[in-house]
């Protein structure tokens, strides 16, 4: 199965993927929450297939029309990885870390599937990160690793873009990892009864303008999906809906000689074999 | 005018401090928002100081018995600072930073005035740090230094209660800043026309037992409040219920030989002039 969220008249539709075709939930249930991460928490997915499978025409949109938002626009959590990639880590020069590098990202600094990714007129280090994204279905604090991919619900594509120059000023990179609409999450979430165990073993591909930039495995990943729930929530509780953005593989444009920045005009695409393709188009700011 | 939140039945209720009260909004106007964050960015506070003055003896609550939450429960964006105060680089023997150091903390890391902090089970590590907070009245983004201020509504009192060696093991420190129930914020928010422009000059004090341990004035900021307001918005957004928490003056118990660390049983306080007093018993996880 796979949901997403996208706008109609200025509001949160969720929905789930039939065919060529998003079932909107409202029209099925005027009932339900808006949102993903509250339909995670109180309903349980089988009913809501079980309802988008017998959808009736009039609550079918066609998925090429569709204003796409994140599948989750504001996680409660946004947990991001450093330096989570074997190969990604050398091509930085660093050394493998011993524990997961964790930042966070606020909803404010990614966009949906084919909206505008926003290049800072503050800067021209404007770079892209494809990664996997894990999402937690069941909340939870103290997950043992053992028990921890049964908090996920499943898994998308997120491009975490990187402002370089800010993101290394300081010693945290918080404000280069969270200018106003520099990173994407999408297009969907596909549960995690159709990828491997932890979605390991996928491929992962960003292309610029056609060209392939970067490209990886998620078997080549230091910290596994399982790894990184133990590790945040052995700190902090994951609320259905909070999302661990996994890192990613070599090929960086600030790792690149020459350096290779995203601008104006750019188009973007991350593909994870088993969940799809996230393409945003990329624009200046303002 | 100094606002807060209170819960009562489980839900967070805005109240505005008359005398020993608070005047409870609901009470005042039952279609008004329920959290100060949507309050801030519809309402005007002029108009809510006078509905709040005017207020009959059923809206009032007594301060004494009420059960607080965060001023702002859970801020769109909570943005803290590392290193802001010259004495406390100096006696963590760090050099001065020549731009801010933002971290952040998610809303389930700090709980309101008089509630448990929690001491986490898989740490001993675990240090006070007493700092002023300053909370965006006004959104926006891009904003000049000049007149970043004009987007402070008021300031309030954080606890960012820290576990240092979650904090130190990788080179971001999410985790460590981020155990749930591991910091405090509060009483309630002063707004800006109560204190010294920037809230600067102000006495900052942490005592843990009654024994004060940290000591400085606002006027050793590094980076002052303003700058700190044009320093994030010149990457994100800044919403209404948005805060800044500006950093530690020094005496934390890291930097102590032997060091300090907060246990269950204890009870720190922090103390900035002008602003009130934060207190919080801290108990044992679980």
């Amino acid at each position: 199965m796979r949901f997403l969220t996208f706008e109609d008249n200025g509001q949160p539709v969720p929905a789930i993927v039939r065919g060529d075709s998003a079932v909107d939930l409202r029209a099925l249930d005027p009932d339900l929450p808006r949102d993903w991460a509250t339909l995670l928490a109180r309903d349980n997915l089988e009913r809501l297939a079980t309802l988008a499978e017998a959808a009736p025409d009039h609550a079918l949109r066609p998925l090429a029309g569709l204003r796409y938002l994140p599948p989750i626009p504001a996680p409660p959590k946004t947990l991001c990885v450093g330096l989570n990639y074997r190969a990604h880590a050398a091509e930085t020069g660093m050394d493998l870390p011993r524990y997961p590098i964790f930042f966070t990202r606020f909803p404010t600094s990614f966009v949906g599937h084919q909206r505008a990714m926003v290049c800072p007129s503050v800067s021209e280090k404007y770079d892209y990160e494809g990664e996997l994204v894990a999402v937690i279905g069941r909340g939870g604090r103290s997950i043992p690793r053992e028990r921890a991919l049964d908090h996920v619900v499943g898994y998308s594509i997120f491009n975490d873009g990187s402002v370089r120059d800010f993101q290394k000023r300081a010693k945290q990179w918080t404000l280069g990892k969270n200018f106003d609409a520099s990173g994407a999450f999408g297009p969907h979430v596909v549960t995690a009864d159709e990828l491997p165990e932890g979605a390991s073993g996928l491929g992962v591909e960003t292309r610029l303008n056609g060209e392939v930039m970067q490209s990886g495995r998620t078997d080549d990943l230091i910290f596994t999906v399982a790894d990184l729930v133990a590790a945040a929530g052995e700190a902090m509780t994951l609320e259905p809906g909070s999302i661990l953005v996994t890192g990613t593989p070599p090929g960086v444009g600030m790792a690149r000689d020459p350096y290779v920045w995203m601008k104006a005009g750019d188009t973007v695409s991350i593909t994870i074999e088993g969940i799809g393709t996230l393409t945003n188009p990329v624009v200046a700011e303002g």
